[in-house]
């Protein structure tokens, strides 16, 4: 059974997609803490970030750092905030979330519920900003 | 005024240091949320992360990694969680967190309040472990 992630690349099941490569691509988070709370993900399944080898750890912080330069454009916050924790789904996933305070990073507090219609629009402000940095 | 990060790589202010080369330092964070918290800082002294040039920014991220391996080794836990928020010391810094929970990496709970002579044990544990990966 692949991971539902994997399960999102392979497009069996649907998300908020705002860019794509090769190896790697980044969505919203389906229970965000903050909106425009993305997933980095690397198209390889590999359970724990450590465990990537150097080219592809590399290649998906790149990745990353891109995708928070585009969500800080398109999304009002006073910078972005990274975590990895990998204690639920044993996929390789980076946490980008607009902060305006330490406390939006507090991942044992509620998550938001947003409707489907404001999750694609924020997910089309990050897709037309990532696209603009070309 | 250079920051508290720049003051500990000057030497100017003591750190528990575990590991160092001439772009990078790890030190444990004198708050800690759990025994083994290390701040991982380039030299450089660079408010916000997605700011360091792709160069500075893989190197970072490559020595983290290797720094939560020899970490891992030396502190119990089940993995080593990742933070990145900035908004208090401006100087770029990565946090790595051994995790037990989820719980283990909320920063809104209080810190520990560790004596000088543990802080000196845990360094010391993390030194070793990170010279022996060569």
């Amino acid at each position: 059974m692949s991971s539902i992630f994997s399960q999102i690349i392979d497009r069996k099941i649907p998300a908020y997609i705002v860019a794509e490569d090769d190896h790697h691509i980044a969505f919203l988070d389906i229970m965000p803490l903050v909106k425009g709370h993305l997933l980095v993900v690397p198209k390889k399944e590999v359970d724990y970030i450590f465990d990537l080898d150097d080219e592809l750890y590399c290649s998906l912080q790149l990745f990353a750092k891109k995708v928070a330069i585009a969500q800080e454009k398109a999304i009002r916050c006073t910078r972005i905030g990274v975590a990895v924790i990998g204690l639920d789904v044993p996929h390789v996933h980076i946490h980008l979330v607009p902060l305006k305070s330490m406390d939006d990073i507090n991942f044992s507090r509620p998550k938001l519920k947003l409707s489907d219609d404001e999750m694609n629009r924020i997910a089309e402000k990050i897709r037309i900003a990532f696209s603009e940095l070309g």
